[in-house]
């Protein structure tokens, strides 16, 4: 193990003896103790939570050794001092690791430092306060199941006699971070229906949205709150067996397209004033809801402050089960939709218990300040809501999201499908999501016709013929209202993920640039996924930090003590490496040449190279059914099927690491044997190596418990394959040749006519080992991602006018 | 989905009044509606528990259709007769059943009767009684989500207010199975240390076993409760990494055996009487422990019945962190320290509150009525302590259970690993278990030194170089005191375990035909899994209705209503079909001889085949890196780098399927080129098919609940996989050739001559669908199991003196 921890915030003395203090730690026992043993003892009695002191305790006491030759009891007995290394040794085995395995017993300190656990290096015996300020550090230190140990004693009830303080002591902070000091066991469930500023059902009546929250029991009694909301349009099941059905075809011809002049002012959406009907009455108010729920769609980051004094607020939006209105895939009425909860929590906006009885009823549980979580759909609605600087929302935390729709279904004027879902369209989620078909009488009786009515304009809308950048798809960028955006914003993502690529949140990190607003983003090695439990990070103490200053106004440094950019490392596991910025615009670009098979430094002359596109129909099918096969097809050196439909270029080994950072940026002269085409690109790193596993490695036979007797998480790890690979493609992109300017302006392309083309694949942060070489791949279909025409097309590309330019750190 | 329920009671209408009045549905308002319409209105009422009524629950009605024209609201309204069309068009809904894709809406009793959802089919408008009898059918059946309708209301909370019934009330059955009224989140967790009748670390001392044990609060107040004992020695987690250290190398030479003439009764070990130290004093009695655990290694079988009137017990046994004593792989030792725990449940023996006080402690909450659960090492100990016929021990439900060690590390006198842990052994299996280790002191100052002698001297007994069954093996040979079982048993298994192979069960089943208690058996078609949560089978009611007989004596027909022999079927999906009996020894054989490339049923004349068994290095070290690849590489019919390896052999295509129910013998006339040899032999079904995926797909986004907000499983299914593939091995066997007699007597094996040799393969039941081919398939090391010497071996096998007789059911 490797600890990377960047919540951890170093105090003073004084402080450790208050915040000791306040969580009973010290106490005045402890106070007038004589020695540091004694203090030590009775600290370290405080955390065997699971016998009842007495001779139970020093039964436990012999389970630890002090020394390499005496164990922790008769240490004590015979009244030594407390050392670095006694203390130490001890704390290695308070924190699960393994003598033999993870330390060896006679240099506890050596393993310490090897796994960066901070420690006190104080030489000697210690004194009273060194014992204080060691146990602090400790406590705020993560254990080998990656959580505080702090929070593994908070996990066997240490803070569960706090469930009793008062209303004015909670919640409680500690090292900056709210503790879980709220009885999860009596967390309060309610559900009310806000009545938002839409009626994407146009049935005459402001859609009403169902919103799902869970409070403290505590604010029963005048404890205010802040809400960690999550939107999500999967929050109320989804309709797996209807999307299978509405995918559409991809082995379908890539197709001409008329060339024509548009400029972007041409197909840009304008916001258009909604005609809204007419709010409900009121006929009561109430305090209570009259319906609750008993097993929410739960998110496990927001597990975890449940128990620590924030409200989890679930929302699944228009066209869900039990909420009225249509899906519509990101458009600015689902937008609306999705600030319409934060209104009613901020208390701008009216809620009703039910749909019938007009009894409206407030969140007179929340302090209104909201923080939007979620990861993939749910933090795009973050994005979205972000955007237009509504009030509350203090944050958001937006985990692989989509910052523009067009390039999550399209790219550079082509279809390109998140990788693992070919055929899936804005018709199909919005298919996929519309959980109101899950109620029967409601979907068949109310809803069915008008829904399939605006599908079949939403598949004549989103054009998958062309594949262009039109008025659809600009009413489904979120990027043009960035300069809105009011709340601090804290972004995730997987350099891997393939299926919401790091262009979208790269896209936003620029866009961000001059907005005055702190923003912070953490790119892992992971595909799409969340990380909430990665045992080499301290991400959820990193969220709790934010959210604790964000949303509670604790003044914890947080904006300070957090790096603007989080990256974890490709070549050494468990590393985390803090950096200034990413993808800068000047980051200084190599510019390699091509020459045949090679990438070079200076242009070679005059040189034509072609490939094919079209395959004979069996290895075609059998790479249809068998992607992965095609992908490593496709990049493998040795001859295959796929060797005349690829041009493959490498660089010489490189001698020393480099680490790529942003966009590369290729330019081609290019021309198709017909008067239509695609060039799709991968950045590759050859080179033998023991890469991450592509998805983490479950560590553990236990989940991590996110409080006392409550919910669990899986703890995960990237971990090296057990047999080494010959190449790993790092980066990608695609472009229709019809559309060398922009996505939305279609242009000629004459037969065998070359074509300069630029094309920026999608950003990255990859460090290229030495000795590995850096390689790009030219073909046309890609098998994973775009239209798979098995057409007779032909692509040439002139050498001599190529080259390749790449950001090097 | 397709439903199998076997622990569904079909009863009379008086017992239907009956249960529904005691489970709070049938009650005076409804005995007084005055229709039958109103009847169920007030039913449902009930059962839409996040609705407080009024009109919440009007609305809740219009999510509902009643016809495929109108709402359920507005049929209530039209005071309409309650008809099965209506009944089960709503059963469809509630049961999360989606129109369209489940059912159609204009016929849902087509559905009902496709999915095997039982029903009362009575015609036009049902009376009352109708209504009541359909509701508890309802209450009975099992939902989309694999639990009974009942279940699933308890889940959202409808038997909470059955938490305050006196403790004369409870537990309360429902259809014969205990039902969740007990607040899981007032469970009582305690340690206590049970003192053993063995010192396996020879301290001197008794070895004393920490016993986690979780129990209702009711024991408080004079309930007392049976025990669900999980023995596991994984319980107090594993010591992977030094486990993994001890791995023995696999690419090592087969060795030649020196011949001698052993009969079993050289070999057999005989019970030897423990010589014990004193038992400690006692010093006082209490009736609660002082020592507690927040979160054990639970078992989600164990987790249901927590809230249904069971305790859950857990034990690591002897070598275990905070216990005495070594591991020491299923010795007689383990055994008795495991029984040891259930003498202390009944009554039968002492524990301490700790290890130095000398207070001691009983199980007083307990019925002493016992049932031991879990799967492998888990269900292995439950199968050894039924063997000692312990009082208290009424049934076991041992899943994936070894019966005999020797056939999980060795089979037919070779070195065979289980799948998936090639260089496994006995001593491995020790060390990872010996979680004494995770207490540093405990470890390197009391038990590192005794433990490593006697792990040196566990390698010297199990005897890795010849293979041969001996004294060691025989000592952990749980089948020959099948006699002694008192209690009843139940046994799991998965046909596709590999890891422990299918014989371990079947071994028990055969020796339990002569003994007089109730057996039953279920196979899936699983490798090394649970089955707790498959959607298509009713296991967890099963289970329910068996222990509610077992330990709590309740007449509810469960050894008559569960059927002998359960096994899901390999080609249909969500199929489980009851039989009589399995692998019954006089199943008519039906005979192949041997042809060139062929299985005939007439003997062919003379003719001498020939395999090697080495490869090119490169070759060998690939299939030792990629046992995937070899396995499939070993079965293929096309030339590949293993053509020349194996001799392959195949039935004409079949007429109609065919189940193989049992052991297949294989009798083969074969000499090996030098003193030494082994043979592998894979029964195999060729043909094309869409087969199971290996592993179960989970299904749905969510956990699904095992009581009210308390822990969750995963609900799974095995579905067909995406693409067809050419075959799938039925079942395996391999045999030294120096072992043709027996595994422990060592037999001449001269260069080059030929000997008869019968083998049985590990037992199955297979369906061979109509035109598939029957294959079998002879080579040698087997890459995943047996040593890999890669040696200058070649096998011949006279085709004319070999057959294979299959027993067809």
């Amino acid at each position: 193990m490797k600890n990377n921890q960047f919540a951890r915030i170093n105090t003073d003395h004084q402080t450790v003896v208050e915040e000791l203090q306040q969580i009973h730690f010290l106490d005045d026992e402890i106070r007038v103790a004589l020695t540091p043993a004694a203090v030590y003892h009775l600290l370290l009695k405080k955390a065997f939570l699971k016998v009842r002191g007495g001779h139970d305790y020093d039964v436990k006491l012999k389970n630890y050794l002090a020394t390499p030759e005496i164990d922790l009891k008769d240490y004590f007995d015979a009244s030594k001092p407390i050392t670095a290394e006694v203390f130490y040794l001890i704390a290695l085995q308070l924190f699960g690791f393994l003598a033999d395995v993870d330390y060896e017993i006679t240099d506890p300190l050596a393993a310490m430092k090897k796994m960066q656990l901070p420690m006190i290096e104080a030489e000697g015996a210690w004194n009273k306060d060194q014992v204080l300020d060691a146990w602090y550090l400790l406590l705020t230190s993560h254990t080998k199941n990656g959580q505080t140990f702090l929070d593994q004693l908070t996990n066997q009830g240490y803070c569960a006699p706090f469930y009793d303080l008062s209303v004015e002591q909670k919640p409680l902070f500690f090292n900056g971070k709210a503790q879980a000091v709220f009885d999860t066991s009596k967390l309060i469930r309610e559900v009310v229906y806000v009545e938002s500023s839409v009626d994407s059902d146009h049935d005459g009546k402001r859609d009403l949205l169902k919103v799902e929250f869970i409070r403290p029991a505590e604010t029963e009694n005048g404890l205010k709150v802040p809400a960690l909301f999550t939107a999500s349009p999967y929050n109320q099941d989804t309709n797996d067996e209807a999307g299978a059905k509405a995918m559409h075809k991809v082995n379908v011809l890539l197709a001409e397209k008329q060339p024509n002049d548009l400029s972007y002012e041409d197909i840009a959406y304008q916001d258009e004033e909604m005609v809204l009907p007419e709010p409900r009455p009121v006929a009561g108010e109430t305090k209570y809801a009259t319906e609750t729920f008993s097993r929410e769609f739960s998110y496990t980051l927001n597990d975890y402050f449940l128990a620590r004094g924030f409200a989890a607020v679930y929302s699944a939006g228009i066209g869900t089960l039990d909420s009225d209105g249509i899906q519509t895939c990101g458009d600015p009425q689902q937008t609306e939709a999705t600030i319409d909860i934060i209104e009613w929590l901020n208390g701008k906006r009216r809620a009703f218990t039910n749909r019938t009885d007009h009894i409206a009823i407030t969140a007179w549980w929340c302090t209104g300040n909201v923080a939007m979580t979620g990861r993939s759909y749910l933090g795009t609605l973050a994005t979205a809501a972000a955007t237009t600087g509504v009030e509350g929302l203090k944050t958001i935390i937006s985990e692989a999201a989509i910052s523009s729709w067009y390039n999550y279904y399209r790219e550079g004027g082509l279809m390109v499908a998140p990788d693992g879902f070919p055929g899936e369209d804005a018709d199909v989620l919005a298919i996929e999501t519309l959980s109101r078909m899950k109620a029967a009488a409601d979907y068949h009786l109310r809803i069915k016709e008008f829904f399939t009515e605006q599908m079949k304009q939403m598949v004549r809308d989103m054009d998958r013929e062309s594949g262009s950048y039109n008025t659809f798809w600009d009413a489904r960028n979120y990027l043009k209202k960035v300069k809105n955006i009011k709340c601090d914003v804290l972004m995730v993502h997987g350099l891997n993920d393939w299926n919401v690529k790091p262009g979208q949140v790269e896209q936003l990190w620029q866009a961000l640039r001059e907005v005055p607003v702190t923003k912070k983003i953490i790119l892992h090695q992971g595909q799409h996924i969340y990380i909430n439990a990665f045992r080499s990070i301290d991400y959820t103490d990193m969220i709790n930090l934010w959210i604790s200053h964000e949303l509670y106004g604790i003044e914890n440094g947080a904006k300070e003590l957090l790096p603007n950019v989080i990256v974890q490392d490709n070549v050494t596991p468990e590393t985390w490496n803090a950096y200034q910025d990413w993808s800068e615009p000047n980051t200084p670009k190599e510019t390699y040449h091509f020459a045949v098979e090679k990438l070079v430094s200076t242009p070679v002359g005059h040189e034509v190279l072609s490939i094919k596109d079209s395959l004979p129909e069996d290895i075609f099918n059998r790479y249809a059914d068998h992607i992965d096969q095609w992908e490593q097809d496709i990049l493998a050196e040795r001859k295959n099927d796929l060797s005349e439909n690829r041009l493959l270029f490498k660089t010489e080994p490189i001698e020393a690491d480099k680490i790529i950072d942003g966009r590369v940026r290729i330019h081609v002269k290019a021309a198709s044997n017909q008067s239509l085409g695609m060039l799709s690109f991968q950045l590759v790193d050859y080179g033998e190596a023991k890469r991450f596993n592509a998805t983490p490695t479950p560590i553990g036979m236990n989940g991590i418990d996110q409080g006392y007797r409550w919910r669990e998480d899986r703890l995960n790890e990237f971990t090296p394959a057990k047999f080494a690979t010959p190449f790993k493609m790092i980066t990608k992109g695609h472009i229709n040749l019809q559309n060398r300017e922009n996505p939305w302006k279609v242009d000629e392309l004459k037969p065998d006519q070359f074509y300069e083309i630029d094309i920026d694949l999608q950003p990255t942060f990859h460090r290229l080992a030495a000795g590995h070489q850096l390689g790009l791949v030219i073909y046309a279909t890609d098998f994973g991602m775009t239209v798979r025409g098995n057409q007779d097309l032909r692509y040439s590309i002139d050498l001599s006018s190529c080259h390749l330019d790449v950001p090097f750190r």
